[in-house]
């Protein structure tokens, strides 16, 4: 018999890990809930027409394709095969497993554009596939955690997603964390005022890698994606700009004083700050980061970028406005800005600082083990009552030893135990022993149910 | 351009049900957790080795199947193509989509059978994937809610189900249901004592259909399936047994005196019946019922199943116990026992009857609109203190006319808009309205915040 074993890159979460998963994501979806975004699902499978093509050709690649059911190699031929399996997919494979949510999201809207209220404000939390190679911290099964806002390009909503990044992390516990901010219409500009107008695209991927391999290399690779030497020369004042945000957009301003585009991008930036003031936030941890970048080049607005302060892992949340989201399913000229939270990252991080409340841990707080069984007699009202009391309670099943039974609550982490033999179900005075301190004591049902909830 | 759509068998969920549905779930997991079961997570893809064989031959065929990433033709001969899909399947793919959560969950037990507490109680609440031919009601992507303890044989855990069941239901507001248990051993001593041995599979088959075809089809079917005529007279006692559970569990003593197996099945409906009076369920809507088959063959002792008594929609939970989960993975002798809650149709229940409290479908429950950029200062503060009070709020992000900005509070159903004009901004009294009764009152900050938490 082989032993069963899991697909590579993906995993089973147990108990304690689910209990802490379970805190984060209602943490995140309460946060979104009270910023007024609505909950969608969509299917895990989605029509290959609508996957392909949407995230480039390696994204294609990394899809996962699931076979026709049925008979699908009826009338394939040799010559499908001889054409490799790029071109026999289609002919076998017609759904994927969805990529990402953002593409369920723009197909979602589309089909439904009537009956949506815009702007239209949800949030989705469901799993994605991904059919790379996994290693460390990549897996191609795991949770993304989106809140979009659609149909308007108002910069409220960005000031609105710098507040609610605050309200999930303050939220979730973790208080350093920073959340950077740029726009791509000032990274448009200074390709613009370098002299290298409309190469935004690559300029922003090796900007991107700034923080991890350092400004020579990201040199080295502007040349090599074919920037000339007088256009990396024009970029050095970009590596000069620091200060507070006022001053950085000031240096900017008088920097990239030619380009429109940058200028638009500035008063955006400003705009935002301006309106983040007004909300109140006493704590901000907003900052502005010209060389912010992030990968993906369907950003055209703000983009963001959060990282926890002390903790080595990349960014835990990200997002932006996008000027297109639905163009390539016939609806073009929506814009929206979003923001996704990334639960395994977030997870990491809660983990390594010991942040989850111990709430979160919590599973069954009180755990009956009668003796015998008359003692259960006593044992079940008391579970009832318990249970009234919105305590998680249990009995163990078996009549066992009770060491074997106080065990099982040491390994569940069952904080209280009651222990119930013939003397108890007599007086009706139980025993309760607190598994922490190891402490004993004699209470009745009530001053039980009292103690423990 | 080709207009998007979605798979067959499969579904969006939008605000709206999701709001609902989000309220099933969280009941149940509540429920589950009181209870002392403890949430799984396992992945969407399992490797075809794990799942396939553990459904029948058709559940193989309704497997959804995963082509292998990469050049997965590389290698194949037109051989290959000429013995069919049946055996060219397993040279492009090795995984498959879960079908079920028990199969999976067995896989985990096995997989990390030392580290686990025994009894081990565990909920899992995820979409399973079957390649059906969809139909009304019938979807290819479905939750599936499961509570199973495994590791123990004591019926105590067959009376906590019926207790959960109750307990779940009430929680949901779904007060009239009907909880019908019977125990596959009573099934094994009828077909003994009608001269069918080892028969009880096809005759649970048949009697399961009892319900929906009438018994005179269910005696046809079984001459079908091969029962002689003189054990389908035997049957005949059957048909006539009714009666409170007391009088059905002393007519069945009787009639199956010689069956070893039905007593043993008789004495467990004894004393799960026992322990459920021991509970103080002052209102059980438990009932025996005797036909009750349930079609798993995988049952080996109580059997559940539960049906909601004013719509006719088939059954909303069942379960059973079962004497080896793990046996097709090596780990023979683990009993369970478990209880499984059917999200679509328990939907489609309240939807009917119209049981949904408000607070599910709530969303967003004050809109401010502000009418001009001023308007901001009063506006975003307002927000934040709705939102730190634990209110979700909105601000209507554009400039609009307040036709559209109302339009857009009633589509979403949000019962309270706040409008600020620059008289407002002036006196601090804000314009509140009432969208359900068109009431409007001019209020400061802090009594909105009173008036609407």
């Amino acid at each position: 018999m082989q032993k069963p074993s899991l697909p590579k890159g993906t995993r089973d979460f147990g108990p304690d890990q689910m209990q802490k998963r379970l805190f984060i994501f209602d943490t995140i979806r309460r946060t979104f809930q009270r910023f007024g975004f609505q909950p969608l699902e969509t299917p895990a499978m989605e029509n290959l027409s609508v996957l392909m093509g949407k995230y480039g050709e390696e994204g294609d690649q990394l899809l996962f394709k699931i076979l026709n059911s049925g008979d699908f190699a009826n009338g394939l031929t040799e010559t499908d095969l001889q054409e490799g399996s790029k071109k026999l997919t289609p002919k076998i494979s017609e759904k994927g497993l969805r990529y990402d949510l953002t593409v369920p999201f723009a197909r979602y809207v589309v089909m439904n554009r009537h009956a949506l209220p815009m702007p239209f404000k949800r949030y989705q939390m469901q799993p994605v596939w991904r059919a790379d190679r996994p290693q460390k911290g990549r897996y191609r099964e795991f949770y993304q955690c989106d809140a979009d806002v659609v149909g308007t390009d108002s910069l409220l909503c960005e000031a609105e997603i710098v507040l609610m990044v605050h309200e999930v992390f303050r939220n979730l516990g973790i208080d350093k964390f920073t959340l950077k901010i740029n726009n791509r219409k000032v990274l448009a500009g200074i390709a613009e005022a370098i002299g290298a107008a409309g190469q935004e695209g690559p300029l922003a991927v090796a900007i991107d890698k700034l923080d991890k391999i350092g400004k020579d290399k990201v040199l080295d690779e502007l040349r090599e994606r074919g920037f000339s030497d007088e256009a990396i020369t024009n970029l050095e004042p970009m590596f000069g700009i620091s200060g507070r945000p006022a001053d950085v957009l000031q240096q900017l301003k008088t920097w990239l004083t030619t380009s429109e585009t940058a200028q638009k991008g500035i008063a955006e930036l400003e705009e935002v700050w301006q309106l983040v003031d007004q909300y109140g936030l006493t704590d901000s941890r907003l900052e502005l980061d010209v060389t912010l970048a992030r990968g993906l080049s369907y950003y055209t607005g703000a983009i963001f970028e959060v990282k926890a302060n002390e903790v080595q892992i990349g960014s835990v949340s990200g997002g932006g406005r996008y000027d297109n989201l639905t163009g390539a399913f016939g609806q073009p000229g929506l814009s929206g800005v979003g923001i996704s939270f990334g639960v395994d990252r977030i997870y990491d991080v809660m983990e390594e600082l010991n942040l989850f409340p111990a709430s979160a841990g919590q599973g069954t707080r009180v755990l009956i083990v009668p003796f015998d069984q008359d003692a259960r007699t006593v044992a079940l009202p008391l579970l009832t009552r318990l249970r009234q009391a919105d305590v998680a309670a249990e009995v163990y099943p078996d009549l066992a030893k009770v060491k074997k039974m106080l065990d099982y609550a040491n390994t569940k982490n069952i904080p209280y135990v009651v222990l119930i033999g013939s003397d108890e179900v007599q007086t009706g005075q139980l025993s309760i022993k607190n598994m922490v301190t190891g402490e004993q004591q004699k209470l009745n049902a009530a001053e039980i149910v009292e103690l423990v909830r």
